[in-house]
């Protein structure tokens, strides 16, 4: 994140399209589907689609000049000093699997760093927004991060051990999960907000896409916590995948030094 | 599941016990919690406490001779016909990490048998009832499994890998993994409900305890499903914390045989 402040007029169109997304997620969850496998196996559905389309619709119409990166359409002008990257429902297996805690991503990046960031769960009506040199939001009122800096203290957050056997680094993470209070996985984006309203400490994650966390960054960084790549490189649009999202600065250090610690 | 229907009666006191938590579960969800930790390290809150107290009530009030056995309180007349086998919240570690999909566990057994099953989920104010001789309900409609029998077409819940190294079983559950088409991991007792309405078709957990387990029996059997432990046998009140629940037999009989062939 960067220091200067985000334009209030990027938080408006981002909520424009977080309430874009809300009806035709609700209309899909827990109806039968049409899903089709993509080749890398993750299940997309209808769904997914109809909301990206109308979100790059929302974007094209007030911004024609911004970029759009999407995980079902692809790129346009992703060259544009600011690029929208969105996933229209991140957690797709939670979504077909009828558990709601999956959630529409929107991002706003600037010269490749996300500036705005908002994770929207369509079916409890929950939304965080982080914005530059804003407090992050949850339902409005401002979220703050537990403060936790030690992972003996530390409850994590990850969507899958797989993730970790993705990028040959299973053990690593298993290392951190035997030194933090207590690990759980099936999280999904949603960890992130918990994590950034106190109620989690640390989410580390793998084999991610930028629509998958370029949203995260300023939700979690307006809260008081410190992201980065597990090298400890600072999210752009073009990092390698790997997160390490931390309630403090000092915690993220520490869960970075037990997942190098081979 | 035995084939004479639940009494009427029992299924109303079950309401009333769910009816009873959700206002102490919303009261206490997401609020900053005195969390103790038990001998076995499972967290317990006060809203756990609260909840099994008023329940209990409840049931010396309106049936002073039916055994009670519950998370937090312990038992009493165990060998009593009818006992009621209560969790306040199963999923604590998803209640203290702010995740709506943790539940209240309500189960009637009759010589040990569950006849009687409720999950309710105090914050999404949704409400899963089996009882023996009747559908389930899921909002007070008819719910069904998806009927599917297939591994390769399943898609597997378990709350967490650590309940199988407890028994020593991580490499069978590893190889059902491996078999289905998908594993999500964080279910709790939720998963239960998804799979009673179709959305999972197989949830394998281990290490369970009876107020873990009782209720999700009926509530699986009479949308369809087939649950039984690792070997084969109905779940009663005794069995041994292993459980395989399944869309229909045909699936529960082939997890069964992936989770052997060792």
């Amino acid at each position: 994140m960067t220091d200067e402040a985000a334009p209030q007029r990027l938080v408006d169109l981002a909520h424009a399209l977080a309430d874009a997304a809300r009806p035709v997620a609700k209309r899909y969850f827990r109806q039968p589907l049409d899903i089709i496998e993509k080749a890398d196996e993750s299940p997309v559905t209808i769904a997914d689609r109809e909301i990206e389309t109308e979100m790059r619709a929302l974007i094209e119409a007030h911004f024609p000049e911004h970029g759009i990166i999407g995980e079902e359409h692809g790129a346009v002008r992703a060259d544009a000093d600011i690029v929208w990257v969105l996933d229209p429902i991140d957690g797709t297996q939670a979504f077909i699997t009828g558990m709601p805690i999956f959630g529409t991503l929107i991002a706003a990046c600037r010269d490749g760093v996300p500036i705005v960031g908002i994770i929207d769960q369509p079916i409890l009506e929950e939304r965080w927004v982080g914005a530059a040199g804003r407090p992050t939001t949850f339902q409005g009122a401002a979220a703050r991060t537990s403060g936790c800096e030690a992972p003996e203290r530390a409850t994590l957050y990850a969507t899958h051990p797989s993730m970790f056997e993705a990028i040959d680094r299973r053990a690593d993470f298993d290392r951190l999960a035997g030194a933090v209070r207590r690990t759980r996985f099936g999280g999904d984006c949603y960890a992130y907000g918990l994590l950034a309203c106190g109620w989690a400490d640390l989410v580390v994650e793998a084999a991610l896409q930028p629509y998958d966390f370029c949203a995260l960054a300023p939700i979690v960084e307006g809260a008081g916590g410190a992201v980065s790549d597990w090298r400890g490189e600072p999210l752009t649009i073009r990092s390698d995948g790997t997160l390490v999202a931390a309630a403090t600065p000092a915690l993220n250090v520490a869960a970075r030094g037990l997942l190098e610690r081979g």
